[in-house]
This record gives structure tokens, C-alpha cells and sequence, in this order.
């Protein structure tokens, strides 16, 4: 199977958005039973996460606190503004392997797959690849 | 192979288990002799990390300093008073790939594979899948 | 494909290597069309990311990022010097998963592979295995 491109519009500077259902239905078009599924994020100010979609704080917490470790301003080296959002997509990281199972994404109850969006609003993309 | 699931008894609040021997075992048992060997954690207030093994007080200092990064309290959107496990289960990721050579785990001299409890004790489970 | 094991030379305690010419050099000598690159590193000291590699300032202000979040000193229980080294290597993580279409690795525009050295000079290397 080639590699299946996902476009994802961002709204905020800051934003996760949950792309489970996104990914579930790469899967299940591609017909395979089971394996891994690769998630690979081209950008180098996004990432990708997965964690609780079921209370949406969750996802405003991860924001906040990663907003106090790397905070935004100019009192970094790169001078475009954005020297944060590199910061916090390699602390996330742009990569996250994903059992199959079954036909489907075998995630826990309370897991959901988020794009994590930190330099925008953007049209993204998302690369899925099935193993 | 189908995927493997192993259960782990966590037993602090913060916690990192060495899981070396567990997940050796699978690879051994199921007698690949090269391929990769993909880990996932299927909850959303857990992790998993690599890192030394040899001296437990480098675990220690990783969960002090993840207790610094993203410390216990109210001050967190989501109520359920476990924010920062969320918080900490994103910044060390649900996944690892490990190389699998000679039918062993390709892991450097000091490395060991630990579970990350940050919300426990529980019992826990993490997920193997051989390629 | 067997792994590959790519030595590098660090030059500084902390320091952020762009690998992307050796891994591509993997890749194109492997003759495989399309399929997942996997990266390990076997240390406990170091890791790999994908950021930046247009401006090399983001490296730095990544480095000076991970140096407030994991502060070098004596107040860690690991007595080796290195706590923060440790630390910054899980924060990081030690794989990543990057795909492979027509014979290249399939970055982003501005995506380059860097090895992270938290605790040199030294001699490293990081393994490569395609499937």
C-alpha cells in the first residue's frame, strides 16, 4: 500500500484535534486485518500524540503545560517567531506506531489519536502508511 | 503473530517498571530471528520509555523530573486530579519500536525497556506486535 | 535487510547531529522502493528527533530548551553526572519511524533526522532497519 495523505485544517496557534476516526477509516478502506499502522507527521512545527478523547481538558491541559515548557517570544535564536513550536513537536515527536487488530485500530477505550498543531492556523497534512 | 498482551501490577503512583525480561520472552517464544518489535501502551495516563537499567536511581530522577515538568494539583482543567499523568503519557509516548536481531532484542548494553505508571497503582497492560 | 549500524562522531556535551545524507545513503543502497525506516539508538544518553534543519539556530534553541527542562548539576540521585543526559533521552525517545517511497525517505520540506547527544564528545552510532 502506498502512502495515504491526510489534509488537516487547523484553528488556533495551539490545537489538538482528533483525528481517530481520520486514521480508522484508512485502515478500514485498505481491507487489512492486521499489522501496524504508521503515523508520520511532515511538519516541523506539528506533531502527533495520542491520549484522553473522551474530556475534552485533557487536550487544553496538554496545551498549557507545554505552552510553560517551551513558552512563546523572542528570547530564542530563531528569529521566526515560532522557535517554541520546534521545540515542543520534537519534545511530542512527529511519529506514533499503531497496532491492528481485527480490521481495526487496536487503541484503549479512552485513547484517541490527536494532530498536535503548534504554529497555527494551518492546512496540514498527516502520512499514514499500513505494514 | 497476533498481538501479545502483557500484565503489569504497578505500585506507587509514579512508577517505572523494568519490562526487559517480558518483552524478551515474547520475542524468544515466538521464535523471529530478525524484524522489529513494536510496544504500545493502550492507556492514556501510562507510557512507555527506554533508558538505563543498570543504576534504579536514573528512574528516580526521571520521575522527579517529570513531577517537575508537570506537577500534581487542582490547578489543571480536567477534574479527575490525574492531569499531569496525561500531561507526562504524552511527553513520553505510547509507543517504542525496538530492532529484533538473532532472535534477540537489539537493545544497547544499558538499555532497559520500562512501563511508566504515572497513575497508579493499577493493573496495567502493555501490547507486543513482532514484524 | 539486516541492521545497519552507523557510526557518529559528537563533538560537544550537548549537540544535535543532522544524520538525514547517512540515513538517505541507507536507504538508496538498500534498493527498496517503498516500506517503513526504522531508527534506534542504543544509548541512554542520547536520541533521535526530526526538526528544523534549514536554520541551524532551531538546534540550538532546542538544546538550551532541553537544559531548563533537564537542568546538568549534582542535585540528581544518579551520581554519574549525567542525570540530565538521562532525562532528556526519554523526553526525546530513542526510535523514531520514518517512511520510505520511491526509494526516499518521504520528509517533509524541511524535516532533517538528528542524532541528539545529551552527554558527549563521544562515539556513537544509531541503527537502521527497513522494512
Amino acid at each position: 500500500m502506498v502512502i495515504k495523505e491526510i489534509q488537516i485544517k487547523t484553528s488556533a496557534r495551539n490545537d489538538l484535534i482528533d483525528i481517530t476516526p481520520l486514521i480508522e477509516k484508512v485502515v478500514t478502506e485498505a481491507g487489512i486485518s492486521q499489522g501496524i499502522c504508521v503515523l508520520f507527521v511532515p511538519h516541523t512545527t506539528a506533531a502527533v500524540t495520542i491520549n484522553e478523547n473522551a474530556d475534552p481538558s485533557v487536550k487544553v491541559d496538554i496545551i498549557a503545560s507545554l505552552n510553560m515548557l517551551a513558552p512563546s517570544g523572542n528570547h530564542y535564536q530563531h528569529h521566526e517567531g515560532n522557535a517554541d513550536a520546534h521545540i515542543k513537536a520534537s519534545l511530542i515527536g512527529p511519529s506514533e506506531c499503531i497496532l491492528v487488530q481485527g480490521g481495526r485500530l487496536f487503541l484503549g477505550t479512552w485513547q484517541g489519536i490527536f494532530f498536535c498543531e503548534f504554529d497555527g492556523p494551518r492546512t496540514r497534512k498527516i502520512c499514514v502508511k499500513l505494514i
